[in-house]
């Protein structure tokens, strides 16, 4: 089949093995993948991950290989070949009681899609337990549907925290991650501001009736020490944008990380404890919660999409995924 | 009167001048009061404080002077001359509408009571708003009473935070701090180990049937990763405590930060995302939950007590509070 592979560097390759069906695992054609920002760090050699990366990705059940006898008491809905899907991204064995994603991304024995130890979905098959499985309905695109990793990790905020109509909250950053945290936050009907660098950019978020500012208009409106919001998710992805946070936070406010970074920034423990501020990482989220406000129309995914690239080309859609200011290049997987 | 002042260096000073009544304040007489660890740091500096330090204390009411007409809209009940009273620290004019402590610390028109523009303490009379006082029960002994400062701030805990009694809970840090900490969280019932590396100073929460190990010991029982404990209170004051702290945490779990830390400690944000932990610091607390608790009878803090000085020797007690293994050291101002 052809595939994006990960070696000493990123190639197309022709003919590269299909996946071999595994026990309780669905094979899935992928009819199309996104590059994330993982992506490129993998080919950037952070992880150490060698084989197919991709990992936010839709496609359709070629083949299912039932669970073992006495392993399918988790088993989830009957699926069917032909019946269009995506998949949660941490698998675990099936005769693992991991039910929930989250207790499936802390699993010891997990292997993780397209990141760990598992061939991704830049390629024509990927396999995949039956249990990572959702249904897509059939009103959401395939171009919308590789969005719903990333948005699901922007739905599990509200997992994790209890958004009020009354809370003042700044999403910080306005690459992929904010834009989606941002349309999420203003499903709860929130005192909402995103603030980010990009007026181009924070344009998505206003043509949907999102209040945004440009971060020097913050500044320029509150002070670099406004403490002002109730809550601040924080998406730049870089230290500096972690302390812009803790500035915009009211005293007893609540500090969302969804950036990680590189290396270990210098954070003013002090000032956390002195303004009893709430620190709340934020990680992977419900598949099932990203799939509903994509059918029901409440998330602009679609502005998002800078480039398509067929997979046969897919190392420039790599190049292309880290040129300044683009958000999402997609890979056509399926032949049209 | 007399009264230990911080200028250049801290004297013992045997004719300072009383503190004058001041609208909506009481002039309280000290019979006892503490010398805590942000006394020693005011010595070294590191405010800028200049005046009477101290503000663990108990004393009993000398004079009250009314609020101004129309002011008095807060006032609290009615205070007697001669009742006996602790106070909180963190004072604001008596026509501000902050009823609560944690907003009393966030006033911007505050001043804070022998640490930032108030005479505090180590003096034969101190003078607060009456807001800021609270009545001593009679079973409570003014040195059991010198510690509801620092006992509230242990009970800001359980404001924050819901402990309940299946948690795995670790204090980490067996310094004051932690000592009160780990007999607050004691009450609740919750699954409680006190980690820290003072053997003599675990032995008195062991005299409580309190669980305590060495932090060699949890090494060598868990390992320095093993990531058991639901919540971790850190109380350490060290950069190193924090990084403890996070590796006895399980995924989603809670680190309470009750230490301060001078400098920019470094930080792993990322691993704060990828188990979603939550960072909750604390701070000041309620007075009346800790009066409550030493009433009770549920706190041992006559343990803590290392030592006592006359006022005259504040000086000395100042230096005996800073010697290696040293608790709490109390300042005896009323004449016995």
């Amino acid at each position: 089949m052809r595939a994006i592979i990960l070696q000493d560097q990123l190639t197309f390759e022709p003919n590269y093995p299909k996946p071999a069906p595994s026990a309780g695992e669905a094979i899935v054609r992928v009819t199309c993948a996104g590059v994330c920002n993982t992506d490129i760090e993998l080919q950037r050699g952070y992880f150490g991950f060698r084989g197919v990366p991709g990992h936010e990705f839709v496609g359709v059940i070629e083949s299912i290989s039932p669970y073992p006898n006495g392993s399918a008491q988790f088993a989830p809905a009957d699926f069917k070949v032909g019946e269009r899907v995506v998949g949660e991204i941490n698998c675990v064995p099936c005769e693992s009681n991991s039910r929930d994603y989250f207790e499936r991304a802390q699993d010891p024995s997990r292997n993780t899609l397209g990141i760990d130890r598992r061939d991704g979905a830049f390629a024509d098959f990927v396999s995949l337990p039956i249990a990572n499985l959702l249904r897509v309905p059939a009103n959401i695109s395939d171009e919308e549907a590789v969005f719903v990793e990333p948005l699901a990790a922007a739905c599990q905020i509200l997992e994790q925290v209890h958004i009020k109509t009354t809370d003042r909250v700044v999403v910080l950053g306005d690459g992929k991650l904010g834009l989606l945290c941002a349309q999420v936050l203003a499903t709860t009907g929130c005192h909402l501001t995103a603030v980010g660098k990009h007026a181009n950019k924070l344009a998505i978020l206003g043509q949907r009736g999102i209040h945004t500012m440009l971060v020097s208009e913050w500044v320029a409106d509150y002070g670099s020490g406004a403490r002002v919001a109730d809550v601040v998710v924080e998406c730049t992805g870089s230290p500096a944008g972690f302390e812009t946070a803790r500035r915009m936070l009211r005293p007893r406010g609540t500090l969302v990380l969804k950036s990680t970074y590189h290396g270990l920034p210098q954070v003013n423990l002090t000032m956390i404890v002195v303004d009893e501020i709430s620190i709340v990482g934020s990680r992977c989220g419900p598949f099932d919660a990203a799939l509903r406000l994509l059918a029901a129309k409440r998330i602009d995914v679609q502005s998002l999409i800078h480039a398509r690239y067929p997979i046969e080309q897919g190392v420039q859609a790599f190049e292309h995924a880290q040129r300044a200011g683009v958000l999402k290049v997609l890979m056509q997987v399926e032949e049209k």
